[in-house]
């Protein structure tokens, strides 16, 4: 539709917030969580019809490359970009800008997190659509998300003035972003409307997204500088080894987007968006049975049991979970380990992470 | 001590109470639950000093006997009697009664579940002690275990007329026998006092409970004469195998010991006697950690977790069970299965056995 739009898939994640079936070396993206395609693979299927394979990329930690390729193998393998070692979203938005600006210096990028989920892929596809319209004009553009509840775990981002319409969708001036916030300030923000989740995807020209890091990180403006040169040369590599332990970790939201000059924000409705970040999150994903009970894998007893989410590993079809007289609980069982949990306490899981960071059990990490 | 005294460990049964340990195939006294000795094991070890190990018999079913050999190997091979199947305790009882009267006709036999748990040993040898003395006089003596709680899980004996002082304990005769009650009940018997459980161990002359059997139940009696007459002959084993499958299944509790006219209880206090009924009775009897979890293989890490069991079976060592937020909660993790359920409702797990064998997944049973 666009000829200089790209599409730019985040995958270098290794969050734990899916213990114990997400771990440092399967992380979230690389499951199947919901479906039997993995997120990463949903992901990639969301941009067909929008991006063709040869202009989506994939950003990764070298370790995770082979693995994604492998579930994505119709985006060509120059375009998997791989991070010698994680340096938080800043790095990888100007290693990719820097990649793309060498393929087309008119490149309009949209940044996609790898590991999250939408529903509405035509709403999807519209409000992207919308965002380069915008961006084109130079605008950093972020797609928001209106708020369905005072959320805690989510930055929030406040509109402005409006900028007119696109695609049929209304754009805003950002105002300004803010941290996540306590339950008070949420429920203060939910009240007041005129704010957004940040969901941490983005469309913005490259020239426009290089010229706000030159601004505000002229450090890592200099690093991309020295990869740009050498960039497709048989430097790269080598450079690119070099220079990238010496990157300060930063995200792009605090990095750039908070001091950016030309920031706008399209609230995006009815996506059907979801971050899928802990369990909990599943309970609105995945469909329940008349007990409302969610059952995903293994073999399944309930007796006087509702409302559970029961996840049994992808390899253990043969595993019987038992469920009696529980409600409201996550059980989550995988080859080497077991989780119990309450429904509403299920973002506390890296509570244990950090009990088995402290204990050196790192098998299990 | 006594000459004459033996002990017949009843190890027959294939309850499924402690679901999804124990099984058809690993009956719960095949299980290692407490310490690493099976409760058969302990059964048998809490014998030494009372009864030397050829006046130990072990009535079994077939399929049974070499697990049980294999854990008990002082016990002389002549002493494990197989059913060639369930039949009821009331068969079991008559069947050792007969070989034991061919060993020694002034026989007394201590009638003892192979599934219990006990304590205090001193104690109970003391029990044992009186209850022969008593059994010499003729009477069919039942161990009482004094209520420490309105149990409906149990049947009750109410105490008669005192019959005095035996090896310093006192006896009485029964006054009756009641079914397990309900909730009610059971509280209006421990107010009332004077009543106690009926724990399943029982000691008499084998020539009394012949009598009786032979007073109430002729059908067993007649059977019993036909294979007492071929017993230790090469005939044995045909006329046990024809004789067997045509009798009725019943209890000596039903069958002999309500209806019998010289019944006493020796109320026993302080035992520590547990019949490991349910996952809730191993609360009393595992040792805590200073959250009240009680922790039983594998490895475990727990969050804002109190007053749960959890058990790994043997030979998972390696498996985490991580526990976050939950309380008073029974988690059995085994090979094939895992239960969770609320620890006050850990004796629903029979329901789970019906589901499973309505479902017929009979894999899990």
């Amino acid at each position: 539709m666009f000829p200089n739009f790209h599409a730019v898939i985040m995958a270098g994640g290794s969050g734990t917030r899916l213990w114990p079936l997400s771990r440092r070396r399967r992380p979230k993206h690389l499951l199947a969580l919901l479906e039997s395609a993995t997120l990463f693979q949903g992901t990639v299927a969301r941009l067909q019809g929008m991006f063709p394979a040869e202009r989506v990329w994939v950003v990764t930690v070298r370790d995770q490359a082979d693995a994604l390729q492998a579930q994505a193998p119709t985006i060509p393998a120059e375009n998997y970009l791989p991070e010698p070692a994680p340096r938080g979203t800043a790095s990888v938005v100007g290693l990719a800008a820097v990649a793309l600006q060498k393929r087309d210096p008119q490149a309009v990028m949209a940044v996609l997190p790898s590991d999250h989920y939408i529903r509405n892929v035509a709403r999807f596809h519209r409000l992207l659509e919308a965002a380069y319209l915008l961006a084109q004009e130079g605008f950093l553009v972020t797609l928001g998300i209106t708020p369905t509840y005072p959320a805690t775990g989510y930055g929030y981002i406040q509109r402005g003035e409006p900028l007119g319409v696109y695609a049929g969708l209304e754009a805003y001036r950002v105002l300004r972003f803010k941290e996540k916030p306590d339950q008070a300030t949420a429920e203060a923000m939910l009240a007041q409307g005129g704010h957004s989740w940040n969901s941490g995807m983005f469309v913005w020209r490259v020239d426009a997204i290089l010229a706000e890091i030159r601004r505000q990180m002229p450090d890592l403006a200099a690093a991309l500088d020295e990869i740009a040169a050498v960039w497709g040369t048989p430097q790269q590599e080598a450079v690119l080894s070099r220079v990238w332990p010496t990157l300060r970790t930063e995200t792009v939201d605090y990095g750039v987007m908070e001091g950016a000059q030309q920031v706008a924000v399209i609230p995006a409705e009815g996506l059907g968006w979801s971050d899928v970040g802990s369990w909990e999150s599943l309970f609105d994903l995945l469909e329940a049975d008349a007990e409302g009970n969610i059952l995903r894998g293994g073999v399944h007893v309930d007796v006087d049991a509702h409302n559970n989410l029961v996840f049994v590993q992808d390899g253990h079809q043969e595993k019987l979970v038992a469920v009696l007289g529980v409600e409201n609980m996550v059980i989550v069982e995988t080859e080497d380990a077991l989780l119990v949990c309450p429904r509403e306490q299920s973002q506390r899981v890296k509570e244990i992470v950090k009990v088995l960071q402290a204990k050196g059990l790192e098998n299990y990490l």
